[in-house]
């Protein structure tokens, strides 16, 4: 299998690395930013906000990966469209001596924090053949955790405390299936159903049973009071039963209700039902208030059936509204409710990509010195940031988020704090000492030539670093619907540095 | 990694598998049939016909995964909220002995065929603990994938003829990356850019370069002609040059033409030039005219940037309307165009999961005579068909497929055919011998108790599948916006037994 080695990148990455070890160049130190242009946009609504995510993976790959005796037989047997080898027998010696990610170094925004859009979430600075061939691994790992870990991020401040289960991996896309689950928890997800995943990473898997057991019994071995009665004699401690197989108000609920009972007689006290169809929060009322009469008031409702941030959003409002009419505490239902996540929040349904791109930012010429690169755009906010860069967080005097702000590397942020508009240099705004609380580098050197240089933990402090990150983002910003606009500037130097070059470009042009 | 072996699964599947156990109905022969219920609707526009895949990795995955040692250990240390082991000796040794896929016997349609809704498209049969593990791995394969090669084709679709290529890796779900590629490939797709996975399929990988080696270049080694230059130097028979990273029209395609000339002169014809960028209709038709003044008259136009089947289908229709005023006959342009496809693509952007289900149908019973399953649902459409059941393609006299028929296990279709409406039974329409010109059975018996009974051929025979399929597709169901329904059927029999289960189970719901 080449699909999951070192081959697992875009061709042109291959032709490209070639034409450099051609020219001389492949060894030649080089720097590439990975950035974001745009938070994820769900057509009726867009984040305001971003998760980073998929970190760990990546850096497990890269330390794993390199160029074996399958891949250079590969790249040997490929043609030009004359019959010609496409890549030639020097350039393939070279990357099977030096076809690895042995002398990458890295910097990056560590897993589970909030980021936002231009500003480099990573920095890669290695040997620019490599550097190049990293690019499609980087963006595939980065990106689609990032943008599933965003919208479970989302789905968890729709659920207000309730817990959220990711059961979304039978519509997950394939292998990526493993990825949405990590993601979802950096997310936080409370657990994922995925079991095999969760286990990898010490976090034991969660589920209960699904229509087809009652299907089964129904079919072969009585009906679905046998089944629920079956379950909970198996699993008397953990017993959440599915009640919408026959007909959830008729059926489903009263047999559980019975075997509950049943349960309780006998010393064990059940866990809770699960809805997976039709209106959901007026079943959950109906449900509760059945389950109340029946004494069983602290039994879990688990909801699935399609749900993400904005549906769960619309079943806690609709049952603020309808509880009062079937006598039901509407606060004490939103309380007992755990929302089963599936395809909508591990495929990011509504927008389906992360548009991060990695681009050139320097390169070292024939001197040493790093010269910056740019890609000029006719629209201003496409222009890159050029240069080696460094990532800044201020707070406010109350300690929240006020501004990301993007240095050159060279330079250390103090107050007062000179905050450039990204795209007009011409608008800005200065901090004082009394305004900041604090000024916190966000780039972790992760990589030193190959080897971990940090230890960024795993899912759990990944988790708790999105958790703090929350707590110190403004409310508005946070908000699900029409958030505000976080900002995002750059030092005065950096500003100058890009304006120079896109004067320098733009007088370039032949006109 | 557990994550991509045996327990690539739901929790719940394990908690079913060992209730089955525990009751001795682990090793009940059952059946379970895989369909999807709507075609993909991505909001502005819905499919009218899907494509099957996924098949073959997942018969590869299910032959190569069984429960080892790690499984065993994970199993056993995973705990019930009281702190009991969840999985009890007994059945985790079973699981030891017995857990892999080697009794399962399938019958499926075959990758690249054309599918409709709510007919059996794999029908597993297997002892009910194996079949309920396997329900989560198989939909997750055969989900993924059919939703992408249902898009690539719609894609390929609107190409018109002209080639399509994928370029998502960047962009797609992490490791599903590699089965969006095959799918695209299924779809109808020329090529892709991912190496590792193109090489294992034996399709060469295509691509040219990127921004960053102009960028490079502008850095430290000249500019874009000098880029360009020595990019066709390296590969004077497949240069393909992307001329938006300065300025397209100023300087991109002038340098390309530039080069072009030299590369001639010594012999070699150029293949194209790469638009990523702007208004790309228009730079295609301006580009046009540019390479047709300087004589290069055949080069290929390859087009990228947030292509999806309306995307093309608007540039395509724009080339049409502008082409005259610059002089361009319109045709020749549209001939030239090669799409890059990426991100669209490779997630389904507008409609990121498939919504195929898999649902028990039926149970072997104690005197091993099958009883049918059913599962009732308060919309008619989402009522099941139970039991073991077949499926036919329906074709017209003139070799148009017009309907596909469920039948049960024993039934043997001829004509007159009579086609039952699935959800309203008092609708029908007979098909007399001269109306039909074929019936084929399309699920093929491709597992015998674990062993391949079927060889279906590779990748190729998979896109010839497809290509054969949408030529005997009504013009009017493979239209890209609001096509016809085609019509899915039911036999006599099988819509009197799903008539009767219904029956008797409203009349068991306590009123």
């Amino acid at each position: 299998m080449l699909a999951d080695g070192f081959l697992f990148t875009d061709h042109y990455q291959l032709t490209m690395a070639q034409l450099y070890f051609h020219m001389g160049l492949h060894e030649r130190r080089s720097q590439f930013d990975y950035f974001f242009r745009a938070y994820p946009n769900y057509g009726t609504h867009q984040a305001g906000y971003a998760i980073s995510a998929g970190l760990g993976p990546l850096l497990d790959w890269m330390a794993d990966t390199r160029v074996g005796r399958a891949e250079v037989a590969a790249l040997r047997a490929l043609q030009t469209s004359t019959g010609q080898p496409e890549f030639r027998s020097d350039f393939v010696e070279w990357l099977a001596d030096c076809g690895s990610f042995g002398a990458v170094s890295l910097w990056a925004v560590p897993e589970g924090r909030v980021v936002h859009p231009n500003t480099p979430l990573a920095v890669v600075e290695a040997p620019l053949a490599i550097a190049q061939i990293l690019e499609t691994p980087l963006l595939n790992q980065l990106n689609f955790a990032s943008l599933i870990a965003t919208k479970a991020s989302r789905v968890v401040e729709a659920a207000s405390g309730g817990s959220v289960l990711e059961f979304g991996m039978r519509r997950a896309p394939a292998w990526g299936a493993n990825t949405a689950s990590r993601a979802s928890l950096i997310g936080g997800a409370e657990a994922s159903s995925n079991v095999g995943v969760s286990l990898d990473l010490g976090y034991p898997s969660r589920g209960t049973h699904a229509h087809s057991m009652v299907q089964v019994f129904m079919a072969v071995a009585g009906g679905e009071l046998e089944a629920f009665r079956a379950y909970a004699d198996l699993y008397p401690d953990d017993t959440t039963l599915l009640v919408d197989t026959v007909d959830t108000l008729e059926s489903g609920v009263p047999n559980a209700i019975r075997v509950f009972e049943e349960l309780r007689s006998k010393g064990h006290e059940p866990k809770g039902i699960r809805l997976d169809s039709g209106d959901l929060a007026h079943l959950s009322v109906r449900s509760a208030r059945m389950l109340n009469v029946a004494g069983f008031e602290d039994v879990r409702i688990v909801l699935s059936s399609q749900l993400d941030e904005l549906t769960i959003w619309q079943i806690r409002n609709q049952i603020l509204e309808e509880a009062a009419r079937y006598d039901v505490d509407p606060g004490r239902v939103l309380s007992r409710l755990v929302y089963g996540v599936g395809a909508r929040m591990v495929t990011s349904e509504g927008d389906s990509s992360f548009d991060g791109v990695y681009k050139t930012v320097a390169v070292e010429d024939d001197a040493g010195d790093w010269q910056p690169a740019i890609k000029i755009s006719d629209s201003p906010a496409k222009v890159q940031n050029p240069g080696r860069k460094r990532l800044w967080r201020i707070y406010d005097r109350r300690g929240v988020a006020t501004a990301d702000l993007v240095s050159l590397n060279g330079e250390q942020v103090t107050t007062p704090v000179n905050l450039i508009h990204p795209t007009q240099p011409g608008v800005s705004r200065i901090l004082t000492e009394p305004e900041v609380s604090r000024i916190e580098p966000l780039l972790v050197h992760v990589l030193d030539n190959g080897k971990r240089s940090a230890d960024l933990g795993g899912i759990e402090q990944a988790r708790a670093r999105r958790s703090a990150d929350l707590q110190q983002l403004d409310p508005g910003v946070r908000r699900l619907v029409n958030p505000h606009t976080y900002h995002v500037s750059l030092t005065p130097q950096l500003s100058e540095l890009k304006a120079s070059m896109v004067r320098s470009f733009r007088s370039s042009i032949p006109s």
